[in-house]
């Protein structure tokens, strides 16, 4: 028996709720194979932090290293001030166990709507950079509160971390039957960002030569991605950008809650963590609304990352067949999650 | 008799032809008041650049200063290196001549056909910061070219740039009907940034008592531009994500051959500029395929800046109903210029 330990941050809001199905989902897709899973609760989110003022400690950062994997639902509550869970908590998850491929597949399912009149076949991929960029929390401000205040945003960038994840996109373009890899990024305006970026795809583009590239301005994706979605297989990005195109390519391929996610560490020197795109949803959390696709989906990512390719592909299926006939029928999250579940069983 | 000084740049690729009919248009708005339009042409763009390595000297700028306004075509080439037209003269004049209040209508006319399977009533206005954030140019790289480079963007933000931007956009949004302000940013990530952006739209309120707000993440904007756009009426975002969102308001609303946008100076100490939101498209330059629609589109926005809101109104009102009888047919760049002029002379 393989036996696989799994970090449970089910979060805030909606997450707890999606959470319990994407288990349910993953314990019916091992079944009766020689895989045990045994999974650890973090209390990480908004009620620990309105308890203990703690949003992750380096003792619950030092537990969750010692698992295969994380799976996480959602974290936000607008009962915290914002940035204090994403900066503190998220973020934190994120940089500290060095996860600099976010993957997050933008695929429209038959039986799905787009709100694009004619979406034609999408299927890409975004690699996100996830450890760099706008998002590293280098900034601040002066004279906060006063006329004269000056807040600053440093995006940082480095040689090390933009090569290293586009030579992963490169090799998951490479993996596909289209072969081909676009860069987007602002180079005529972020010029020494956007430059390093563009010169790197270029380098690690002899590695892949039979990958084909192409460059977009981030301004021009949202056009493509609105009259053109077919023509993307990977997309290459940074933090921030990828940040946007990922929840844009969610809406026209169905809306974030069917959008998976992996952040994903590729020399496994710290876990990889799963996560739907959506957030807590406080609105809609403790209905019994939320529709666990996306987090059933970030299952099937996380399979996949552990090796247990055939039961990946047993969870998109059964996603896939679920999406043909859903027709609009209101369901639970636990009646999805609860059918998806029979589905994978087989 | 008013005379009115504008300065020409049509620039490169389908500029030229575009301003063309852009002027076209205006003469024919004017024609029979009394308002005269003298024009000077500046030679400004990739044929001057490869000529002389200059992009926008201080002469340029200071007689580009002595006039009423700028019309705009299009700046940019593949054979110049990126970056340079567009920082060293594009954002040269916005930066120069202040224009802090980038404006963007997105409106859905009849008879164009939106990619979006259910527009709905399609009509916001972006005003985009135009002086600070991102798109400062301060940044730089270092060991450039070797495998320890490291590359910085920093994003400018102060009290003074962000709270004059918004009350412009308050009072926008106070003078239409729906008085909807949405401010979006991405405040839990970009912490302080995001908090300057939050406190001084939550502080300018006050001073427009009867104008709605509202806050959108910049990732979620994108969702709703996709799934429900009429929502909007006012956006006020910061220079990269005002760059972002309007190119997909324009994909959504027909494309960005219909956008118009003004680069503003309210305070008046130097001229505003007028362009359309399309580049260059060398792929099509010369061929007089060009739709030249966005840039009468501009005209507008430069006729109402300039006081002249009848004739401004005009010309709307001509694209409006040329929009409406389009249909499928396909005519050239001149044919669309002289049909609208011919419109605006009623
Ligand atoms: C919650 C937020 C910090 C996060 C991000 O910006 O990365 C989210 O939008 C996402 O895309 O996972
Ligand atoms: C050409 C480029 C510098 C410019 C910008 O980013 O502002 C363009 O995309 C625009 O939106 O006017």
């Amino acid at each position: 028996t393989r036996s696989i330990d799994l970090a449970v941050v089910a979060g805030d809001g909606i997450g707890t709720e999606v959470v319990e199905q994407g288990l349910a989902v993953l314990e019916s897709a091992v079944a009766g194979s020689d895989v045990k899973i045994s999974t650890t609760e973090f209390d990480l989110g908004a009620r620990r932090w309105h308890a203990t003022g703690e949003t992750l400690t380096d003792e619950d950062l030092g537990r969750i290293k010692e698992h295969d994997a994380i799976l996480l639902g959602a974290i936000g509550d607008p009962s915290v001030p914002s940035g204090v869970l994403e900066r503190g908590l998220l973020l934190k998850l994120r940089f500290s166990l060095d996860h600099y491929v976010n993957l997050r597949p933008a695929k429209l399912y038959e039986g799905v709507t787009s709100p694009l009149a004619n979406p034609g076949e999408v299927d890409f991929v975004v690699v996100r950079e996830g450890t760099e960029g706008p998002y590293v929390g280098n900034g601040g401000s002066l004279r906060t509160g006063t006329p004269h205040e000056i807040a600053t945003e440093v995006s940082i960038n480095t040689a090390f971390g933009v090569e290293r994840v586009v030579r992963d996109a490169f090799a998951r373009a490479q993996a596909r039957p289209r072969k081909h890899l676009t860069l987007v990024h602002k180079h005529n305006v972020l010029v020494h960002a956007g430059h390093l970026w563009r010169r790197t795809v270029e380098a690690v583009n002899a590695e892949f030569p039979d990958v084909t590239t192409d460059y977009l301005h981030v301004d021009a994706a949202t056009i493509f991605l609105t009259t053109n979605p077919s023509r993307f297989d990977v997309i290459v990005t940074d933090n921030l950008f990828g940040d946007i195109l990922t929840d844009q390519a969610a809406a026209i391929t169905g809306g974030i809650g069917l959008a998976a996610s992996a952040n994903i560490n590729p020399d496994r020197t710290a876990p990889s963590m799963f996560e739907p795109v959506h957030g807590s949803a406080p609105d809609i959390a403790g209905q019994g609304k939320a529709d666990p696709t996306a987090t059933v989906l970030s299952v099937a990512l996380l399979l996949d990352h552990l090796g247990l390719t055939e039961e990946a592909r047993r969870v998109e299926t059964a996603v896939a067949a679920d999406l043909a006939e859903r027709g609009g029928r209101v369901r639970s999250t636990a009646e999805v999650g609860r059918e998806l579940a029979a589905r994978v069983a087989g």
